[in-house]
């Protein structure tokens, strides 16, 4: 039984002694491999998996454009994954890296072509310091096509193009009819002339800007028609450019500009074909983090 | 066992048969109201209701700046009302109003004022044509202690006043000392010069705008800091005017700018006193629409 048949990769460094004990507690049937970019993190991963007896992978995350995580240079690289190399029960595996600042655009080519020419010279590097990157981890959905021209890569991650959204059809890395996922809403007011509310506010939808145009989303049946005002349980169809005039009752589907944060906000997702209902998804993984009520201390 | 003990009060259209169903569904000893603003509504309850057997109250909802929904003018009201005292299983009781377009600054007196004079115009017409609203339900957070200054005004539905949040304290409505809510998050890199970033994005915080200043929440004890971009998992906090260098695995607390969103965004809250924590609560009514994966019809 101690034969490793699934792997998982956690792209998130898990910091903080429960995140961690969690992560330890995962059969051992589970190879571990955890993304990271401090000392810090990679020292209490290292403390927890001694203590766990089991080796972890690591992957050292480069930061290549987007400025959100990363180390941020060839010497920091190098520096990690030497200290990485260093622990017993730290494996390194390679490096990993989120190109999110390419969001798509006229610009797309170019920014692939830079990533590219710097994932070479991140990899040189480690090839030159003998730390070879067996893994190179990349990916997001807007540059999913362009994966073949990043030389080096052995592995992408994008989240968004399971079921695309209108950001994704923004970005120019899918067409509308490759859009999966929408929000069944109902029209529960036209009182107010010029719009219709639905009932799906801020907390079915989110409040993401779209890459192009206005609204919150947009309905998928009447292009013209977008989500422009939210309230948490409201959401205001603007119905300004349009003929289409609703009746209350009616309902909609929103295609939303941003898929994960409206999957996050439901519990249930329905699998819909030809109009008929034919499974669904309880979504599991959503709302686990800790919110607190209390004095100001 | 008929006896009745419980009010309800939907301030909200309960729209298409599930949901008027579901309502209908709640035992005989909740007295039920709803506010509602079309024909429409109002026959699709007339006839659940009469399925049912059960009486249901009405408010209709008036229209007083927000532009969201609400009948528009004093004729509409009057047609309305007179269209719900019509139906044999719906029991008029008054009108129902949200004066979210009143968010503090500068003019709030002169706003309040306004909704003062408005709601009188109303509660005269309506007594005036022997119709008078036994029920005057209104107020919101930002309003709430401006109350007693709205005549006729018989009740009042605040919701985000439980916990305030920056936005309340922003309109002036509270002060920091009386926002209960925070979210507790861990510094997980501060590899990019001048942030740092935590284990709380989007999904967490919600992308709600502050009324002033920037950023989607506040330190509560680094005020000076705040969460000025966000990805789904990642927060990323400014450190640009502050002195304060957390570490990695830091914990801080964040006052969110809109407590509601917060709250659906959670599976548990738990409240802490002195440092520690004496009771949870799960958040039941969360996520409960409907989401679709399908073809494209």
């Amino acid at each position: 039984m101690a034969e490793v048949c699934d792997d998982l990769l956690l792209a998130y460094p898990p910091v903080g002694a429960s995140k961690l004990r969690r992560l330890m507690s995962l059969p051992n049937t589970v190879r571990l491999t955890v993304a990271l970019d401090s000392v810090e993190s990679a020292e209490q991963l290292e403390r927890e998996a001694a203590e766990a007896g089991r080796s972890v992978g690591v992957l050292v995350e480069i930061d290549v454009g987007l400025h959100r995580v990363g180390v941020q240079s060839l010497e920091g690289m190098l520096k990690l994954v030497r200290r990485v190399a260093d622990h017993s029960f730290l494996e390194y595996r390679g490096i990993a890296f989120y190109p999110g600042h390419i969001r798509g655009g006229a610009t797309v080519q170019d920014d692939v072509a830079q990533l590219g020419a710097d994932l070479q010279v991140a990899i040189r590097a480690l090839d030159k310091a003998d730390l070879h990157p067996a893994v190179v981890s990349g990916g997001s959905t807007p540059t999913v096509w362009q994966s073949h021209l990043l030389e080096g890569l052995t592995e992408i991650r994008p989240g968004t193009y399971v079921y695309n959204d209108r950001t994704t059809v923004q970005a120019g890395a899918c067409d509308w009819d490759d859009c999966a996922l929408t929000v069944l809403a109902t029209v529960v007011s036209i009182a107010v002339p010029g719009q219709a509310v639905i009932d799906a506010g801020s907390k079915a939808l989110g409040r993401e800007p779209p890459l192009d145009g206005d609204g919150f989303g947009v309905l998928i049946d009447q292009p013209e028609v977008t989500v422009v005002r939210l309230s948490e349980e409201h959401g205001i169809l603007n119905l300004g450019t349009s003929r289409w005039r609703p009746r209350v009752g009616e309902t909609v589907r929103i295609l939303p500009n941003h898929g994960c944060i409206v999957v996050h906000a439901h519990e249930k997702i329905y699998g819909v074909r030809d109009g008929r209902v034919e499974t669904s998804w309880p979504v599991t993984a959503r709302g686990r983090r800790r919110l607190q009520v209390g004095t100001r201390l």
